[in-house]
């Protein structure tokens, strides 16, 4: 074992130097026992803890709720699912196994007795954009966790299950005495969903939420229908998915959305509907040809394009239908879209031109910024607005709390000119998934309120809420979503969440390729199939 | 209906012209019973039959075997859960169903009876190298395949399966009256699998050769051992996995490795084995250092590289070693791999300078030759070898029937050189799966024999026997495993066994994007999670 050890440093250090060496096992081993995402901040002791299922318990101290209890089955679950791992392995030999004796080891202190938590305040119905995720814990014989919040809370706990670690040969599991005091450094943390593209069953939508849960990500943006397919059902539409779905298979019933929304409720997650409207919307125009413009070529109708702004019951539509889901969905955000109108389509119909005439317009964009200004005033008090960042640059005067997302820049530019206009952004310019080209390491390079040059002193940089993963669903359907959205998400989630890494120095270091593959295989514990971060190694006791 | 296909029309013309109109629906629509890869002839009438599974069967008239009878019963089921699928669609009205009243349509010729089988010859033990995969199949209310060979037979088989489609609202299993007469262009269409990297379950490897047989795929490479991990049980040096695996549950047993290989045979699939030496070679130093090289710095030990070519014991355990191997894979070739030498290691190394002295050696790539030349000679006469190009480039006397596997240029220079020198080529370098910018369009382009410039008049092209998609596994574990290969390597195994593209026309047509959409859904219904290969759809009946 000595040998091997320094066979492996020697090779270690050999890498710096110009001969090629290969050496066996993984490329990074996995951390044993690090949170994902970093903690704000952590002490982590030498004297550790061992973890007996039928000794351990979770104690309410505090306030509680359906959330609270629900989260305490969920974990205790996990906590015994990883002695699972630890039972398969007991009886064999392992190579990589390192071996301490517990009784004789000064540093062992014993069997973790509980883990007390601390909510001070009553539970809220339903998270929120303000919403409180500040946590202290204290790993000890009896632990305690704290917060104001039972979302607070529920990210203590999926640190506390992070912290434990497999020991002695996968025989014991273990937790070192540690002291957290964690929050996220943006307040929206955001994964993109794209419905439309390709159906995702409800069973991959709920094993998304498990994947958030574990990256601390708090909002699941479901862009449901789009262009191609319109797989929502409307109760007062219901030939929008008859007609619109790719198959009747292929659709979110009622009773679907409800149970996502409350599992993602369960784990501190937002969901916020998206209904992008007026382009992106030829899916609607199967059931209802009539709310979309007829796109002339020509002097001939050659095609239909985005929403009829001068039709009435473009806007009865979308006001009926949007009451609906507003309460279906309990979020006080509705993505209104707003991206990509197709405005030549419109420039091209004589009947939109006069339209235009006789309200005094002589560009298209002024259309759209019409089209949205009454689109905006049918949400009515129950939800804020949240649009792709072209209804913010056609012009519309969108009320103070509406939020501008960001994706059609990588530089900070767009970012700038929304904040100028005292806006709140979301950005995701970098995070689309979409492009293979962006690795895990790429995306983590990029901090949002890091991109804005220092000398804009004058801009709030707090008005940058935070940022999202885009997946959208050309290609990606159940077969692959999962692979391909994890662990690359988890280095958004990352950056989202922990303490500022220093300007101008954003590089991968060894210590976090070890971190995300040890998360990596957690998530892979835990059922969810994120696929390898880095190079060769393993996961041992993943399904 | 009418309104919606006139749009639909018009949608499409439309897209030449400068508007962008988004349509609904699939991108591609999938075909109705196209054959992937395409046969070579075939003729297909306007008339169709209908399965009914009580009626049809496979009937045998002609020769018979356990593998055509393993055959029969695999496909009899894939048959069954076709009409399952229709099953569970019939109580649902389906707008993207057209509608087709057998009884009075003239084109409608009743149920299918039977398959009849005919096979000529004896079947033979397994499949090789010269393999006869020819086969005739007739599509008439009594069906006919005939092959001389049983590897026809499957060939047929599959291409029968595939003939059949949905209509109705997925209420009827049709089948065209067709004739095919099919055959490949070349006889080696590979995929490389790396169980190194990552370790690979055993059912995941069956699963790969499922869908291996769905695209008449004949040679599962198998790259079993390398640098990071030595997953191979071996009977005689049981220590090299035992201290060389991942994980003493991460390895593949002789009782694994027959099943593997039975399960190929039953598909018509060669197992080729491949241990790479002396290279890729460092996990077989963790139970063996000896046999490895120690590399120097300085005058130092700086840690081990490729095999020592100066040690007898190197040459004794994998002599010994292959011995084994040879017993457990019955196929009549073995890969030695031979590549990315580390030859200044050797360089490094004074005891190697000093054999290499005695010797009269005065480059590392003539020890390199000299060791190469030892350990073809170990594999005696029950395998010819297979070898990456740089052993012919270093130099090794080759036997005749040495095949040289191409894998660093993507352009013709090396396979033209191997040619000069009158050996037999496999190409696959501009197949590697493990770069993601090689989506299925950019694979498909390329076909190894036509990239010979023409005015290399005296190469017999046909030494170009083939190619493979190679699927290096450091990112790639049994969590993105099928997805990543599949519908890629589907664009390689029509390139190998279809007929030849018109030189410079390698464009990707419509009809093959809506051909490779009815592939990938067959691929998924059949329980291979391949991914969406274009843009936006779904593919109905999929598990």
């Amino acid at each position: 074992m000595l040998r091997l050890i320094l066979i492996f440093n020697i090779v270690c250090i050999f890498f710096v130097a110009s001969l090629t060496i290969s050496k066996p096992g993984p490329q990074y081993p996995p951390t044993k026992g690090e949170v994902w995402p970093k903690p704000q901040q952590q002490i982590k002791e030498q004297t550790y803890f061992k973890l007996s299922p039928s000794v351990f318990k979770f104690t309410e101290k505090g306030k509680s709720c359906e959330i609270l209890t629900n989260a305490i089955e969920r974990y205790t679950a996990v906590l015994r699912s990883t002695h699972h791992i630890v039972w398969r392995h007991s009886k064999k030999t392992l190579k990589h196994a390192e071996t301490r004796i517990l009784d004789t080891n000064p540093d062992y202190k014993g069997t973790l007795e509980e883990l007390q938590i601390n909510l001070s305040r009553p539970c809220e119905a339903y998270p929120h954009m303000d919403m409180d995720e500040k946590y202290s814990l204290n790993v000890s014989a009896v632990s305690s966790l704290t917060s104001d919040s039972i979302w607070g809370i529920l990210r203590g706990m999926e640190t506390f299950a992070q912290l434990f670690y497999l020991s002695n040969g996968y025989k014991d599991v273990l937790i070192n005495s540690t002291q957290i005091v964690d929050f996220p450094r943006y307040p929206y943390r955001g994964l993109l969903i794209d419905t439309s593209r390709h159906y995702l069953s409800v069973a991959n939508i709920l094993k998304t939420l498990d994947a958030m849960e574990m990256n601390k990500m708090n909002v699941l943006h479901w862009h449901i229908v789009d262009d191609q397919s319109f797989p929502y059902q409307s109760e007062k539409f219901p030939q929008l998915s008859e007609q619109g779905a790719y198959d009747p298979s292929m659709v979110y019933t009622k009773a679907n959305i409800n149970k996502i929304v409350k599992y993602a409720r369960d784990r501190g997650i937002r969901v916020l509907p998206e209904f992008d409207v007026p382009g992106h919307t030829r899916s609607w125009g199967i059931a209802y040809p009539g709310i979309l413009t007829q796109c002339y070529e020509y002097g001939k109708v050659v095609g239909l394009g985005p929403m009829d702004p001068t039709q009435n019951m473009t806007y009865k539509l979308i006001g009926d239908l949007f009451r609906e889901v507003q309460d279906l969905f309990p979020d006080k955000y509705f993505h209104l879209g707003g991206d990509e109108v197709a405005l030549n389509c419109w420039r091209s119909n004589p009947d939109i031109l006069n339209f235009m005439a006789r309200n005094n317009m002589t560009r298209t964009s002024e259309l759209h910024a019409y089209f949205m200004t009454k689109v905006l005033r049918l949400l009515g008090q129950k939800s804020k607005p949240i649009v792709w960042q072209e209804v913010f640059y056609n012009g519309v005067a969108l009320p103070s709390d509406a939020i501008i997302q960001v994706w059609k820049t990588i530089g900070p530019q767009d970012m700038i000119a929304a904040l100028k206009a005292n806006h709140k952004v979301i950005y995701s310019a970098s995070w689309y998934l979409d492009y293979l080209s962006n690795g895990w390491h790429k995306l983590y390079k990029v901090d949002p309120r890091q991109m804005i040059p220092k000398r804009y002193k004058e801009l709030d940089l707090n008005k940058i809420l935070g940022g999202e993963a885009c997946m959208w669903g050309e290609v990606v359907d159940d077969r692959n979503l999962i692979s391909r959205v994890w662990p690359r998400s988890s280095a958004v989630a990352e950056k989202l969440w922990s303490a500022e890494s220093p300007r101008y120095n954003n590089s991968i270091t060894k210590e976090l390729n070890c971190r995300m593959e040890e998360h990596t295989c957690r998530m892979n514990r835990r059922g969810v199939h994120a696929q390898p971060p880095n190079g060769p190694g393993f996961c041992v006791g993943a399904i």
